[in-house]
């Protein structure tokens, strides 16, 4: 089988080592800068660099365009051109409906899998960065049964999980799962930035000095941690979303508004009420990820020397307990502070806790 | 030096602990619970347990008030009504106003430790928590400069970095660094709920199912990470800061407005240069916040078995690099994913790339 793979970043990479190794297929690549090519053949990625895309394509059963959002709608028209009629052709852009709306192409099905957002380059690469991830399609009613069928095939040869979801649904929900959260870190970090160059306060015996901020909390470091994304990335994904996430940001404007009004009448039983909801749906969200029993979050303060985390996370391997997530959240002199660690059930929380606990560390559930 | 402390949690057993064992003081205690009471004595935080609030401050020459916001202004007048003339009174709420408004008393001096947000309890108070810590001071014109010259000296021997700043600009300052992250948060969970529940995806031969929410991404994780965050506390800080936190928001909702309209015309380059200034004041507040060097971020992907994250921490901590913050960026199995490394400067982001890179993960400046 030959797989053709244009675009050879983190995901075409990926796909191109996972299509070796796992399909056993031979892959043809194309990029236009050449050295990530090189670099593709050089990982193993590449069987083979060619000098075009209609070369890449030429005799492939299915060809994957892994180009930014913004370059895909003709990229995926040039694929199309030059593919076999028996070439499945998808792409893996992290928005739908322009690239899928523009082509009725019974070749072609749209594709997003979720994974991979937090490096770029071949050189992150990896055959098993799909094992286990959601990888949206979205077929049409005019989409090859046939051929829809071989690229689900060759995507749970990945280890994928592919799911099928209409274009609109996808934008609709990514709008507010993965753009709307990049937005409010941005708003809040400029925010935060117009506030504090107002004026900080002076230590005693101190010039007040423009760049002395006050110290942020751990919260607010948390929820700035996407702001300032690559905009070679996301200013695509902001334009060809834009109308989901305007709307998403009305329904955003709207929720402020009624904290706002709450606040203006000192309305605490509102703002209590809220504020539960909001645990509430927090914990169903995480809970319905992991797809498990209730994930357990501890918390231990500790001497935030080097060497303590890795004490910790050491002692809890040992004992099969696996971190889910973990968070550092220092003391301003990062000298000591709390670790906040989630696992996913409650065996596991009482052996992490009896662990840390005789490790002299106190901790407790959150 | 006799100190009181009335409410021994976390922040008030901490405060206990470093003036029994860096102020020598003794430190005489009250909390209504007085089960706290006695686990504070048990920990040596307190040298004695008082049955009330005029017996604690009998004699002392300075007294803390750390009891939740909203019980502050009535616990801060029932002390002032006990102190003698020469005791410096002082509080540790997370708002200022309200408090700082009520009592002109040349004994108050308003205050709000920036430490230990992240867990609750006696049983986490430590001695060296407030160890570089800016420590907010609302002094008024009224306020005695003996006594709050006593206060200040105090919180230098806890290891505190005390900073005068006005109530008003106290609370302007938290209502965007602290208290909009909260709410920003909790508006996200409760929107991407309500989004999902609408009706998520069913996979290949499945059916549907409520429970079953697409994945949601690292960014969505950090988002909200703090929503819902215990009402017992937050509920009494909306309302005291609520008029901060309103004007805050309606900063917020303007903001997203302006991206809204961007979105609707299709303004890529407004979008860009909107998103560099992001990134730009996002770089800016981290970097004032360590307060030497460019904090430098590291990218390493890693299998995310029991130990990696041990393995990894242990070879940096042996060699003496200290990691400031860590993030993992788990691939939706949880089999393997990224790891986020901030470390405080070049020399040791040098070190910590070869060290990483040694142990075969690929490891990359973010």
């Amino acid at each position: 089988m030959k797989i053709a793979v244009i675009g050879v970043g983190l995901i075409g990479g990926s796909v191109a080592l996972a299509a070796r190794e796992r399909a056993g297929a031979s892959v043809a690549g194309y990029d236009q800068d050449q050295e990530a090519a090189a670099q593709a053949v050089a990982r193993g990625a590449l069987s083979e660099r060619c000098p075009s895309v209609a070369e890449a394509v030429d005799g492939a059963e299915a060809a994957f365009v892994a180009v930014p959002v913004g370059a895909l709608p003709g990229v995926v028209g040039e694929v199309l051109d030059a593919a076999s009629p028996d070439c499945v052709v998808t792409d893996v852009g992290s928005t739908k409906r322009a690239v899928v709306s523009r082509y009725g192409d019974p070749r072609f099905v749209g594709g997003h899998p979720l994974a991979g957002a937090e490096s770029a380059g071949v050189e992150h690469a990896r055959a098993d960065l799909f094992e286990g991830a959601s990888w949206y399609l979205t077929p049409t009613p005019g989409t090859s049964g046939v051929l829809y069928e071989r690229l689900y095939r060759l995507l749970r040869s990945f280890g994928a999980r592919p799911a099928a979801i209409d274009a609109d649904t996808h934008d609709a929900i990514l709008a507010t799962v993965s753009h709307l959260p990049h937005v409010l870190a941005n708003v809040l970090v400029s925010q935060a930035a117009a506030t504090l160059a107002a004026g900080p306060p002076a230590r005693e015996g101190e010039p007040a000095a423009p760049e002395r901020l006050p110290a942020t909390g751990p919260s607010f470091r948390d929820a700035t941690r996407v702001a300032g994304a690559p905009s070679s990335i996301w200013t695509d994904i902001y334009i060809s979303n834009a109308d989901a996430l305007a709307a998403t940001l009305k329904q955003t404007v709207e929720a402020l508004q009624r904290v706002g009004t709450a606040l203006e009448r000192g309305d605490a039983r509102w703002l209590t009420d809220w504020n539960e909801d909001a645990a509430a749906d927090r914990r169903r969200l995480l809970e319905a990820q992991l797809g498990r029993g209730a994930l357990v979050e501890l918390r231990a303060s500790v001497p935030n020397r080097p060497g303590v985390v890795a004490q910790l996370a050491l002692e809890l391997g040992r004992a099969g307990v696996n971190i889910v997530d973990m968070a550092l959240y220092p003391a301003p002199d990062m000298s000591e502070g709390v670790i906040a660690l989630w696992v996913s059930d409650q065996l596991e929380a009482e052996t992490a806790q009896a662990l840390i606990g005789g490790l002299g560390f106190p901790v407790a559930r959150a």
